[in-house]
């Protein structure tokens, strides 16, 4: 069963983060995205005791990032795969690994992004997609004061600062 | 005391994930990005529990994410504050964010990321920075094989899919 101690708060983050859970949900999602699917596939990449993966799996199927799909009947055998709600966790996992690039590995550079129609390294940045813009000190995060119900205006609760390029 | 089991991997995304710890080390840094620094901040803000809220600061600190900084002598009084490698979270936040928005909370918002020049709402995008195209199915994540004395060649691992746009 799922912790439940940030359902109550009202805040995408706070929800975004109970959702993807802790590091181990965030590998199986990484090894999601390099394209495995199956339970042995999962437990050989990341050497994860089976009961963990047994229960990290389940979770992740019902909060909605994996889907459990049948792919053989005799034996009855399943696999897991990204759902569109998962896929849309790739920008945080490649955030993700842009700082660990930076400040957990900075020499190694094990794993990378990169373009590969010229084979460059990518350098990853958020921009607004509206303007182009590099996300800078110009954007806030703003939170709602009011209730949902009556919330009409924003309100400041402190600035960010500018973003720091990978 | 840090779980370690995450050290001996040598994936800057499982060492990130790991120096990032779980739900409330998010969220604390969440609050330092709104500019709260001081343990009873912190602790109104999120309604954690005192010995948590300290274990957690406590690793944060050790980690390298926030500083702890004397601003009181008399009586002695610390506060915690976003060290550079704790600022360049913020695009770790602000893709988990738009990704709360989008499949978490995706009526009320109540939190959004706007330009303050503009008041208009931000549309996140990940880009490479030094083509400035938006990171789609030609960015692929490449994993070395050999060990880190004698890598000099890629692999892939998989395909990545494109990114969903927040």
């Amino acid at each position: 069963m799922r912790r439940t101690s940030f359902e109550s708060m009202h805040c995408p983050l706070a929800r975004a983060a109970d959702t993807l859970g802790d590091s181990w949900n965030m590998l199986i999602l990484r090894e999601a995205f390099y394209g495995h699917s199956r339970f042995d596939e999962f437990q050989t990449e990341l050497g994860i005791a089976t009961n963990t993966l047994t229960r990290r799996l389940a979770e992740l199927v019902e909060v909605g990032l994996l889907e459990k799909r049948l792919y053989s009947e005799k034996p009855q055998r399943y696999e897991y795969v990204l759902t569109p709600k998962g896929r849309d966790f790739r920008p945080v996992l490649l955030a993700l690994l842009a700082w660990g690039n930076k400040h957990a590995m900075p020499k190694q550079q094990p794993v990378r992004l990169i373009d590969t129609l010229t084979g460059e390294p990518v350098e990853l940045a958020l921009i607004d997609q509206r303007t182009g813009k590099v996300i800078g000190p110009e954007h806030k995060v703003l939170r709602q004061t009011a209730r949902p119900a009556t919330a009409e205006y924003f309100a400041f609760d402190g600035e960010v600062s500018a973003l720091s390029r990978p």
